[in-house]
């Protein structure tokens, strides 16, 4: 079986691909503490995931990010806006380049282990918002990938037309534990349900029809 | 004066590429420690070139790098090949991705500080061996950066076209101190003068016919 190295956030995106990966890669899961404010509960999720699917899984920290970056997603910056999650207001959650870091650092670790290929869940409902989200960033990351890189190693992203209703439907088919994931950007104990990804990840479950196992504070 | 982040490693090149900088942009320069086997000393030239020029200087921490990839230029990998710098022999101290991933963070610090370009010393004599100096990669990872930041933030690489010897020539030009500046793959206090990147070193300046300062153990 080929391998592939999986970003994996413990979100309901990246496991929803984690268990879509492990049916056509020998996987590897990489997951990052770059000092947000639901790095912790995230974590949390992304071990019980990797466990679940019995996959290699490898965390890697990047202090750097927190101490030096302009984002209120972080532990540095200011409070979490509420709304949906493709309002304006989500702007000030963007953490400056991070998919790119995030990808990069994932690319060099499948050359260290002989994968070809890196798996990212980013969506259609992504793109509002988050600038290294969207196609044309994801395009040229993979063919910077490709360039530097001797195994020319591909960046791919399966979920990217996918909308997160269809993640939902896609997660329920593979049998993703939609419980153990977790999204709220302000890493409480329950989901807030107020917060742009909260808002994001209920609605997905309605419109999906699918049950939402999560439990939000409102 | 419009803001720029170099990439400043303490070598030769980028120590050239600070002092051309600095003439036409307002600087922060960012160095990596990555558990290399020069890096002390690498980190040692970047201190005192910053100070020289009097800039902004940020030191980032990617123990990871040392912890998990598999390159004889780290600490954790076997001895430095000796001989010439564009020599197969030398893949083996290519660091998977390495550019990729430092050129990432520049990025994502350059809008966290409001710079909209990204600077980088990268030459023709890197492309043979280092796939993460050619061409083609810093043209999609520039294309990677514009698209996914708000600012739309370039890569520069002034150097690409031009071959160590007429940096050296540059260099002579704009008054680098070269005797600051540290190359040597193996780390030691002298320039070892017989790994790839000091037979490098050395040719330049005599190509250049510019008097070479640095003091070579053989």
């Amino acid at each position: 079986m080929e391998r592939a190295v999986v970003t994996l956030s413990g979100g309901l995106d990246s496991a929803t691909l984690l268990f879509w990966a492990v049916k056509r890669y020998d996987v590897s899961a990489i997951t990052f503490d770059y000092g947000s404010k639901h790095n912790e509960k995230e974590q949390a999720a992304a071990t019980e995931l990797a466990g679940l699917t019995n996959v290699r899984h490898t965390f890697i920290k990047l202090p750097f990010i927190n101490d030096l970056f302009k984002s209120d997603l972080l532990r540095s910056g200011g409070s979490i806006p509420e709304g949906h999650y493709e309002d304006e207001s989500m702007r000030s959650t963007v953490v400056p380049f991070r998919n790119g870091i995030m990808l990069s650092i994932a690319v060099g670790l499948a050359e260290s282990v002989g994968a070809g290929t890196v798996l990212y869940a980013a969506h259609a409902g992504d793109h509002a918002v988050y600038p290294d989200c969207r196609p044309d960033f994801l395009k040229a990351m993979s063919a910077a990938a490709r360039a530097g890189t001797y195994m020319n190693v591909q960046i791919k992203d399966p979920f990217i037309g996918m909308h997160k209703k269809d993640i939902v439907l896609l997660g329920d088919e593979l049998k993703v534990p939609f419980g153990v994931t977790y999204s709220c950007y302000k890493g409480g104990e329950r989901h807030c349900g107020k917060c742009g990804t909260c808002v994001e990840r209920r609605e997905a479950f309605r419109l999906a029809g699918i049950a939402d196992p999560t439990r939000y504070e409102v």
